[in-house]
């Protein structure tokens, strides 16, 4: 991890720029698999079953035996953990909702808006060294809440055709019953064209690796959403000296351990607490499985001294940072002046981890500078809002000549004539 | 218009299918401009102005005297007109803020969000043959409403280099003072990179002909976000005996008018309604101005008799159009079964251009069947939501060993490690 003190914003910018994708490369292995799976759906499927998970799979739906065996597979003790994070994800999530608006802007005239679900989703849940069930809860929760009446589960099976038991028993906790053993960028091109054992979607949510990540970006040309363009993961911690730095250095290598291209950001006003955090960091990596993956990230990761607190902030915001956790003595000040940030961890006792499965948010999160223009996923990530307007005879009368004046300045005409035509009949003349 | 009576589900998909995007083609074009902004600034816009405005520019920024006098040369009929449509679209977007969420998940586990302004925002409005300051109101005042930062406004000047003062008026209005003399795939590139005149922003909003459309689909690669996906604009009318076929005809063709891709279609159950609506719609349109234009976007368009109110339902929520106007004696019944559409307009008096011009809901809309999975611009589009969470030492005493168990599984040793160093603190044992 390199410290830097007090450098210019323009040193800043440099050392924490995000890694470049490499589109191009990705994108050229990706095209071929999204037309094949168009073009031939299952087949497709079964065939990337065996070239990439290495199994050969007669069917690709999961089915009901397999959860029921899965749910003896897991133990009562995660089974426990794993209802208080659901409970305390519903309950975030449930408060989200938006009431229906109903408003009278002029006698006569009212305007409503109201959520409706989004009707088909796809969730896809990387396979690979961790089975993030915890991923299954983020994103299936606030889709049972929205009221989408499909969803669709992907998710790459192991060697022997199996999916992890944690994560069937989560999706069959909360209720998805259509669980795919189709993984990587296969997965993303049957949610968006539809094959016979993969429902078509209209969005499609959840992390991925590069490939997944550059088909989800790819398929958007086909009419499919999705919930945000993705990078690789990354905290940025703000803390002075009334932080612990066992805690910070425990924060930055959660992070550190996601993968090797991960992000990690101290920013600190005292050069000794930054040294102090460094020395931690040695100390616990070396207690860490993950340990190797924890390194190569940190090698690429920087501590800022910034003892100015207005340039530290200004620092943070132009940073955007997925996960922000903030525990500096003037905590509340600080929080309220953050304006790009995907989520934020406030005060000494509130590790990223708690949010990563349990506090309630949802840690599917905008990454790569993207918290400046998208929000994490939430119940409204799987609703539209649609808006209504109903305009009384009474009302258009009022209405109608603002209608007409405008129409006729943005010289359209027609526009213009569907109201006059309307007037004209109120009036009691023919047309 | 062509007319089918009962189809089949499959006929109906075939003709009302949009028409395709020739993306390969516009990219070739627009990528260079991109470049060619991203390298030289505002010296590669105002070559742009030259060869594709036919105006030489020696600022690009509207000075304060160029408003003060546009506001002279628009009339008071306009100006009362468009403070209407200011105040309605202003009433009913300021209703739709959220407010703060403050949610206390489990004893001492508080989870908080709130919405923050997207700092720095485009809005693009196209030149052509129409000023359309309607579209200034409608992303300013959500802009303006939201609390964004820095709002810049493009716009092409005319070949003698000025903007149609009622747009240079809306935006004075509304409080929007930095306006660039810039339209096309140029602007876009400026709204992304920044230039000597043009702020770099956050997001880019508003409609634009193909080669603005495919820039903002382009430039999303650099990070910038932009409202949504276009197309060309469409309303899909469903009526019965009970509207009036002279109104319903008159709001197929303000859609019809708007450009030769257009798309209108009608849905009706009785073939005879039809049928004096496609009458009504040939007298109508000899009567305007850009009839060449509706003429053109009619011949592609469709009218579908469909008996079966279910189906007829079916088929709307298939096509997912983006202006849905419904005229039956039933309205409330069929309004609710409506899960895909941009804007509905209830009854028979509520045209289309009501919601156009000055009903208080958005007319920026998702087009091209992405009402599936899309809302129209609104107050949400110009913030975003962040996620908080403090934790108290007591809370982290009931929901750290939750997530300590959770990360276990998901074999994230240094996440559970965030939680343990914590816990063992609190227990008074040195990390």
């Amino acid at each position: 991890m390199q410290l830097l003190v007090n450098p210019s914003p323009e040193k800043c910018k440099k050392n924490l720029a995000r890694p470049v994708h490499k589109t191009k490369q990705i994108n050229k292995i990706v095209k071929p698999i999204l037309k094949k799976v168009e073009k031939s759906g299952d087949k497709a499927l079964k065939k990337f079953a065996q070239e990439y998970d290495h199994v050969q799979l007669d069917t690709l739906l999961v089915t009901e035996q397999e959860i029921t065996a899965a749910k003896e597979l897991v133990s009562k003790e995660l089974k426990a953990a794993i209802a208080v994070a659901k409970s305390n994800v519903e309950r975030f999530h449930a408060a989200q909702a938006t009431p229906d608006l109903v408003e009278e802007v002029m006698p006569g005239v009212v305007c409503r808006r109201k959520s409706v679900p989004i009707q088909r989703v796809g969730l896809y849940i990387p396979g690979g060294t961790a089975p993030l069930f915890s991923t299954v809860l983020m994103l299936g929760i606030p889709a049972q809440l929205a009221g989408c009446q499909e969803i669709v589960l992907c998710t790459p099976p192991n060697r022997e055709g199996k999916i992890h038991p944690a994560i069937l028993f989560t999706a069959d906790l909360i209720g998805i019953s259509k669980i795919v053993k189709v993984g990587g960028a296969q997965a993303i091109a049957a949610l968006t064209f539809g094959t016979e054992s993969v429902p078509q979607v209209d969005k499609i949510f959840g992390p991925g690796n590069q490939y997944v990540t550059a088909a989800k970006q790819l398929v958007t040309k086909y009419g499919v959403a999705i919930d945000m363009p993705a990078g690789p993961s990354e905290v940025l911690v703000y803390a002075d000296e009334s932080a612990v730095p066992a805690f910070v250095a425990a924060d930055l290598l959660s992070q550190a351990e996601h993968g090797i291209d991960s992000q990690v950001v101290l920013v600190t006003p005292s050069e000794k607490f930054a040294k102090k955090v460094l020395k931690e960091i040695n100390e616990q990596l070396e207690t860490l499985p993950r340990k190797d993956i924890a390194y190569k990230a940190l090698s690429n990761s920087t501590a800022v001294v910034m003892e100015d607190q207005e340039k530290a902030i200004s620092l943070i915001n132009q940073y955007a940072p997925e996960h922000l956790i903030i525990a500096v003595e003037n905590e509340d000040e600080v929080v309220d002046k953050i304006v790009n940030a995907g989520s934020v961890f406030i005060g000494n006792y509130t590790p990223e981890s708690a949010g990563d499965y349990a506090s309630g948010t949802n840690h599917t999160l905008p990454t790569y500078g993207y918290a400046r223009n998208y929000s994490g996923v939430s119940l409204d990530s799987f609703v539209k809002k649609i808006t209504y307007q109903k305009i009384s005879p009474e009302g258009l009368k009022t209405l109608g000549p603002i209608v007409e004046v405008m129409a006729e300045n943005e010289l359209l005409h027609a526009h213009k004539n569907a109201v006059t035509i309307r007037l004209n009949y109120l009036k009691g003349k023919k047309k």
